[in-house]
């Protein structure tokens, strides 16, 4: 199923492709919307090496757009506690599946309208993110 | 003042030591408590870089516990949208200041009794790693 679906704190979509190739499709859809992939943490590999785990390929993205980071600090200098917006990849018997950190479910427990607003904004921009893959899915 | 204080997301520590020997001094603590530093976002350099903004120095250091990440991603799949716990560590007229994520708060947005136990112990480690450096900054 391409369709975008949520839980209670993000949404995502399956895809076919391979997980390497849905973090290069994610990070071009993030940057489409002005959003650049300041991190990119392997937790297949870190728990591997640290505690010795086997999981699936699983990537934690992070994603940042710069004007809004900037007004989020303007209005709440915490506010990097929040920041970036992450994005986790991780491979599945489907493809892989891409989910989004959801700015408005995240920014709820801050408790300022300025900073309400921008999540709101970036709520947009990633859940047209997510639809641009969705499509691309539906497309191919 | 050396005490720790809270808002409604994170709770930190306003310190002495300048922003470079406040970060090493908070990878420190963190260590001490099974946390590593997976990531460090300079944002003053990034909204430069990015949108020729200028702001204090300014850290979002990303902190794992891979034992307690491998446990919440056992109970949740989907709980690398609130990993890793995030620290931010900015230049202050006084010296410093220190602020962690708050696990309890963060995940109180999950609704899994699993990932609340594993927030619980995470915010106790990391009330020791400020309850630590307070303590360094009133010995100092």
């Amino acid at each position: 199923m391409a369709d975008t679906d949520t839980c209670a704190y993000g949404f995502g979509v399956d895809l076919r492709l391979p997980y390497d190739q849905a973090i290069s499709a994610v990070t071009d859809a993030l940057k489409a919307e002005g959003f650049g992939v300041l991190t990119n943490i392997d937790m297949q590999r870190t728990l591997h090496e640290k505690i010795g785990v086997e999981i699936e390929p699983y990537a934690i993205l992070g994603a940042c757009n710069p004007p809004m980071a900037h007004s989020a600090l303007t209005a709440e200098r915490e506010i990097g506690l929040l920041l970036p917006c992450n994005v986790v990849v991780r491979a599945t018997d489907y493809g892989s599946r891409v989910d989004f950190a959801d700015p408005e479910a995240m920014m709820s427990i801050v408790g300022n309208d300025a900073v309400a607003d921008v999540a709101v904004q970036a709520r947009e921009r990633l859940v047209r993110v997510a639809d641009a893959l969705a499509a691309r899915e539906s497309a191919s």
